[in-house]
């Protein structure tokens, strides 16, 4: 099978993940932060060897400022549960995905919350001046994902940042598609919390989020044991104990700590630019295709995340991938989990495919492709 | 290092279990519940087998009715939150750990809810006689511990379960130190949620935790795409999607059915009683040791997981254990996110020290600790 599905999960996993996995399970066997032996303190370390790995990556607010969580969706719950308060007004992009919408949708209904949502389908510039009009009083955070999930646009990240830091406004970033492809600095960039997947782009396992955050989140949705303060009833306000309660998932951070050293080795840039080249080549051989429908407004490097997001005419895109799948050809289709993003790019009625690269695709992997989707394009 | 803190997390897992990640990052490295490829699907596929499994193995209201989460606090968490409103008012044991005690508290802090502590220290008799007591008009659940994690101690599940539909009430069980040990059927006790984690007697890894239950969670503190209607801005309310946002941890569902298989295979019977005699005899061998206390109740088969709780004279727990890791021993002490518990057995001052072997403990690794504990009693 010829995997071309790496936005949803990367596939394969670099071998020194697969490794250090198995040394999550043999070498660092003891529950981290828990008991007091050699084996849980070896743990611990890992734990905490891996945050200041994950903090230097990311130019964050420090190594206690790093947290594990289940998954992407669950540090941008965490962040915007632990940071939006009754009253207040949020502002987030119209390629949001389903892991914003959904919390603040919910929060909006029960008349907790209001938001707005920014057309984010124009030039920076108009994204900018879209954001900065809709501010109010009572706006308190801005979400932003730095590139769509489906159409691979990146946000003005940077200047969002200024602009949410002039306002006085916490900016809050979901780098599910963009962490360990595209250059992110928390500092640099104004950003309060960050939020990701381990198992995309930084090719490591399922089942482990990482939340990098400063001090804005007050709040907490799940409390617990945390192996620190067991005498008192309230959850402990030191991070990142405050955050992550309940034992942590050990081969999930030894996976993650090899992926970031995978990435460093490699290197973020090469990495990119092999993936960009594939993208764009993809591009240019699908747009002589009649039939095949392309979405992405700009290829200029570093402004779209290597995803290739295409239809066939009026075929559903779910149609179109079952063929592909036939074919041996992994893709994803449907709605990705981001409706506000196909109502932007007026997809709504078929989806659409997705194409997604790593490190590990070669240029005949897209060419298999392409003469594939070439073909059903012709049936049509 | 023999080790001895099984009650923290499982060491070693079974090599079935081992294996069983592999094939996770290599056979179901798709991303399940996604895409409509073969390795997405094929990854759904054993999600669905392993929710059977376990609704199976617990009694349980349907592989629907089976979510994974992130650890046992989270499978809490969720269940307590999915249930509690506000006004509610909830019964607990006094020997809970702090996964069921801190979200409690926060809730009644904010003066939302109101909960009693009935003391767990008697007879069985008497446990249920405090519960029925405490009953009120809006007592809307039951929340217990199926057994201490710190003292071993096993509540009356099937009892309360009775107690709690003849009164109209909810019951949710902790199973974090029984599940995989003691017999649970979830339909025969009438229990409505029950929570684990994968990574303790059940021998998965870390990072995973499960959520059995029936219809009685109403509410969601976690929304997010779930590959689901993604149309829809509202979390959907069709199980087990509406309790799993975000992609599932697959390295660690793939863990948790290979350790259950492990269990079906060596018996769980056989894995309580190996456990049992060992701490039935150890506990014998240290009765008759100078300055050690002792804090079991009653040994009764059945009516204790395999922990030992001790402490030698006043020594504060935390130092026995150094000297016990200093031999190559590992244990724990200190408190275990179980404040209650320790008020309960009058041990606030100094904690406990607890060994928790698994079935991989042989009689002469606790020979070798009760050797150590003896030198250590010896010398105060």
């Amino acid at each position: 099978m010829i995997y071309l599905d790496n936005a949803a999960t990367s596939y394969p996993k670099p071998e020194s993940v697969t490794n250090a996995v198995l040394e999550g399970i043999i070498k660092y066997g003891g529950n981290p932060g828990r008991s007091g032996h050699d084996m849980s303190i070896n743990a611990a370390q890992k734990v905490f060897e891996t945050r200041e790995k994950i903090n230097a990556f990311f130019g964050g607010y420090g190594a206690e400022n790093v947290a594990f969580t289940y998954n992407c969706t669950y540090a941008l719950n965490i962040a915007i549960k632990g940071i939006i308060n009754e009253g207040d007004h949020v502002l987030v992009t119209s390629i949001e995905h389903n892991a914003v919408l959904r919390p603040l949708y919910k929060l909006k209904n029960k008349g907790k919350i209001s938001y707005d949502i920014i057309n984010c389908k124009g030039s920076d510039n108009e994204i900018l001046t879209g954001f900065e009009k809709a501010i109010t009083p009572k706006t308190k955070a801005i979400i932003c994902t730095h590139s769509s999930n489906v159409f691979g646009k990146v946000m003005p990240i940077k200047e969002l940042g200024e602009l949410a830091k002039r306002k006085g406004i916490i900016f809050i970033v979901d780098a599910a598609g963009s962490a360990g492809i595209l250059h992110i600095n928390m500092r640099d960039m104004n950003i309060n919390c960050l939020c990701m997947p381990g198992h995309k782009s930084i090719y490591g396992i399922t089942g482990i989020g990482i939340l990098l955050f400063d001090g804005s989140i007050k709040n907490t949705i799940i409390e617990g044991g945390t192996g620190s303060r067991s005498f008192e009833l309230a959850q402990p306000s030191i991070f990142p104990d405050m955050l992550e309660s309940g034992t942590l998932n050990m081969t999930g951070i030894c996976s993650v700590s090899a992926g970031i050293d995978f990435i460093l080795k490699e290197g973020m840039t090469n990495i990119y630019e092999h993936e960009y080249g594939l993208i764009k080549e993809a591009m240019n051989d699908l747009s002589g295709i009649k039939n095949v429908i392309l979405y992405s407004e700009s290829l200029e490097k570093n402004k779209y995340t290597p995803v290739l997001p295409f239809n066939v005419k009026t075929l559903h895109s779910e149609r179109v991938a079952a063929i592909l799948c036939s074919k041996g050809i992994a893709v994803r289709a449907g709605f990705h989990c981001a409706c506000a993003a196909h109502i932007t790019y007026k997809t709504e009625s078929i989806g659409a495919v997705r194409i997604s690269p790593s490190v590990y695709t070669e240029k005949k992997d897209l060419k298999s492709a392409i003469n594939c989707i070439s073909q059903i394009a012709k049936s049509v």
